[in-house]
């Protein structure tokens, strides 16, 4: 190490040839604020030298061109990407993002602990900078079944490991308010590390209690004022765009010359044709500038502002001594990529990636485990139905009660695709417990067949949306037989699916396939009669009984304001 | 741990009453650059809300002044001050620093590990936040004897204090930029930890090179442009007003509203006299905002910018879940502190101290191991010797060469008080070796007598500078005879003295009582001819052979420029 260090110094000194120099580009520098020409020399993974006059044995004439920082993507679930931490560093490196704080949530709650250390096998090494916060609430809740269950002492273990920076959002901030020993002895564990906290919309003295107890990030913001009390309060504001969550806008008058420092960005949950097409943390600076933010200062926030909040000196501004990730752009307004350097390799140009395809470790075991069922069918109680209705574009829903139409054959409660009234269904994979829950959901205008998923928040339980029982069932043991993923399912057949066999999460395949057939799969939806854009991310999330106001687990209908099962039948 | 949190939890969210609420002020609010009318509630030692309608058990009226964020000192020599941690304590909290990144060189040279380890000991549980960085250069040269070597192993073991945060000041600089092994493998060991910097004039491909190195601050920049491309390369300034440094003004005009995040204060070095009367950071930041710079940016400077430097989460800011560490000011141009709060308790109140008086801990060895020559006299081996010439307020040398008179009796080369030309010893206290480094030093003005220090940087052997061989005997001995201290001798008897028997430097003693002492000496001086206004603090820099030109250690004269010891006679 101290060799390695001894050549920077001497290459640094002008005694040695980098490795590369970055020549002739406008250096965006977040430090001073200031774009200036300089040339960019690199020993190994390390700036060693900005200035003029800097020889190396590889040189690369970016012609006038900006050079910035490499982006930091400050909270992002890879689970969404649908694809492993290599295959999504494939899709991300290309938009300059070379470092993610991520939070390995979604397979820690299927797998745990082993989960999380198999993201951080699968990510080591990487040409991306993958950084983990520690997972603060599996399960999510305790109105469902799911794989694991993450207690502080798990979470201080983690924290062991050399890229786990903190504590990951901490979702339950009912429990913190109420002084949940269990949460709290969480935050205690890690007092003085990063905290990321997950409060939207929640303010005044409750949101000074969240932060009195150490959380010091938010990226739910709903509205600016809600960003200018949390930054007021020592919080660091991260603007999100999510595929399912687009708050960007809403927050962005809150940034101002003053106190720009304390926003970042965030993608948290996309994709992975949004992450491809639309891009990462460079679509969300793109966005902000569109808006009429500064571009240095979206170039700040996108860089030095998460790397500072997160306390990693080793990156976020071109400068001798920190990891030579660089984002060469011909606009600083469009700020479209055409070259990127990861700890000082060519990673991707002109918006393609540059190497890649990193395989996943194998070691992950299979997690389907469903004691099943012969039929999904629920017998008729009552003629009246709790039920779940879709709000298009957010995570929240309706509750309503709805007339059933006369029960069906053998007093079964069947779903009544003509009014969009579907059979909704949540079953239990991790114990193999036999427990499923039953339900109606209203808004996807399925006519016929069904929608079949693992990927449902939390727990990641099977959820299915059924316009048809018998399809139901098709389409969950489908899910199942592919060791977990997305299906659609007419007539007792399989018409498209999405297979996810890591965790029933994850695909080691590249994203665009993973994008193409998740594409696919919601044209043949759509050819079903399914109205909705994203119909898998509405399906995902009708699982999470954290978000108002009516969700069905494998437990049963929850009711979140109440935070209770209630039953279907009124 | 996790009742507390819960109680700062009900409390924040009013369901009971802080222990004390700082009611009625305008606070200054780093985070949003604001002044904004609010509440502070405190439970502990920690702030649990600020707002309105807050109620405490204690209720402070603070009557509309301003509440300032409790100032950081980002560099500073406890040892400087010549009292112990809670005594030094009692000199800066009423000045409304609160915490302090401490660098304990000057007993690291003495006791080595073991010296740090009682500084920690000694700043435990105190009112003051002691922060503590690893000494990095111990010894300061090969060209001494000091009393302990610290290398990459010792530490490294420093470091797994909970209140040790990074590798203090690499003064080692041509070191580093030859890649020494010795020195390349202390940065290894605290890579990406704070590195505190030290390289006054550094510029281009060499400051690039030690920048690349892993150093992420400096202290000692001579100019504004200096300040600029240190920034410029990703460097935290602090700015420097120590009583024998003085460069605030200087490289203030390189701070702008673009930059400042970039810049933090430091005292480094400030006699106890200088700390309590001029003050502490309080004095940087006032002497910043009447050169111009708006109070809320110097203020920030002062803590916000200090705080997130180091990583400490936990303060800098007026917000929940940080420490109730609060400066109460009537004007924010003046700065006087007219009530200071840290931890959450009252330490000051207009500019007195509030409790104080903590007493070091017992431990510390005897270090004054002399093997005692018989006199301090030097044979004359020809007339012309090199001198070195002092320069006022400042730490470089001349070096010149000066003929003596004619012999003295039985030879001697002695000092030539007509002339400005007192004889300069320097006594090996450490190991008993006998070693003695002999010369001649201009610009005191004594014209009888001798001063005598075992402060003197960095080793902190005996220095004597003399009118007279035999005083110089009687001050060097004078010195032992108190464990460590300062003396003005005359005419073979003491007529002034410092004590500061802990290492040899430091006194458990108030600051007013050591400073009164010094007065008193540097009175005494005066009246024996000396023109300096702190003679001792110029008689403690002239062993240190880091500093051009001309030095004296206990191996002889150095000229620094040539880093290699050289003939007193010509």
């Amino acid at each position: 190490m101290t060799n390695d260090l001894a050549r920077r110094i001497r290459v640094a000194r002008g005694l040695e040839p980098a490795d590369v120099v970055v020549r002739g580009g406008r250096i965006v520098d977040v430090l001073t604020q200031e774009i200036r020409r300089a040339d960019v020399a690199i020993v190994g993974q390390w700036i060693v030298g900005v200035g003029e006059g800097l020889g190396g044995r590889e040189e690369i004439d970016v012609g006038g061109r900006f050079v910035c920082p490499g982006f930091v993507d400050a909270h992002v679930h890879v689970e969404s990407s649908m694809v492993a931490p290599g295959r999504f560093a494939d899709a991300v490196l290309p938009h300059g993002t070379t470092t993610i704080v991520s939070d390995p949530h979604e397979i820690a709650n299927v797998l745990g602990v082993d989960g999380v250390r198999w993201m951080l096998d699968a990510s080591e090494g990487l040409d991306l900078s993958v950084l983990v916060m520690a997972p603060a609430c599996v399960p999510a809740s305790r109105l469902e079944t799911a794989g694991a269950r993450l207690v502080a002492a798990d979470l201080v273990a983690l924290a062991k490991h050399p890229r786990v920076l903190g504590l990951a959002e901490m979702m339950n901030y009912p429990g913190v308010l109420a002084g949940d020993p269990e949460e709290l002895a969480k935050l205690a564990a890690f007092a003085g590390l990063p905290i990321d906290g997950h409060v939207p919309g929640v303010r005044g003295p409750d949101l000074q209690a969240y932060v009195a107890a150490g959380v010091v990030s938010d990226h739910e913001c709903l509205t600016a004022d809600e960003a200018r009390e949390k930054v007021a309060l020592g919080m660091t504001v991260f603007l999100r765009e999510a595929t399912n969550a687009r708050n960007l806008l809403d927050v962005l008058p809150a940034v101002t010359p003053r106190n720009a420092r304390r926003f970042a960005f965030c993608t948290d949950d996309r994709v992975p044709g949004e992450l491809l097409d639309d891009g990462s943390i460079d679509a969300l600076a793109r966005m902000a500038i569109g808006a009429g933010l500064d571009p240095l200062t979206a170039i700040t926030m996108a860089s030095l502002n998460a790397a500072e909040h997160y306390g990693l000196r080793d990156r976020g501004a071109i400068a001798p001594g920190r990891r030579a990730d660089l984002v060469v752009v011909e606009d600083l307004h469009a700020l479209r990529p055409s070259l990127v350097l990861a700890g000082g390799r060519v990673v991707a140009r002109d918006g393609e990636r540059v190497g890649g395809g990193a395989l996943a470790p194998s070691g992950l075991p299979p997690t389907m485990n469903v004691a099943w069922r012969d039929h999904l069918r629920l017998a008729q109680e009552s003629d009246r139905v709790r039920a779940i209705g879709l709000i298009a574009d957010q995570l929240i829903t309706t509750s309503s009660v709805e007339s059933l139409a006369a029960a069906g054959s053998g007093g079964v409660a069947g779903p009544d695709p003509a009014r969009d009234l579907l059979r909704l269904s949540v079953i239990e994979r991790h114990t193999a417990s036999g427990a499923v829950g039953q339900g109606f959901v209203s808004g996807f205008g399925l006519r016929r067949g069904a929608l079949a998923s693992s990927v449902a928040h939390d727990s990641h339980n099977i959820v299915v949306a059924a316009a048809d029982d018998g399809d139901a069932l098709v389409a969950a043991r489908a899910v199942a037989e592919m060791g977990g993923g997305l299906v659609v399912v007419a007539g007792g057949e399989v018409r498209a699916a999405v297979a996810l066999p890591l965790a029933g999460l994850l695909a080691d395949r590249p994203p665009r396939e993973v994008a193409d057939e998740l594409a696919h799969a919601t044209r043949v939806a759509a050819e079903l009669g399914c109205v909705l854009t994203a119909p898998f991310m509405a399906l995902s999330f009708l699982a999470l009984p954290v978000i108002p106001s009516l969700k069905l687990t494998d437990q049963g209908l929850v009711d979140v304001d109440a935070f209770a099962l209630t039953p279907v039948f009124v």
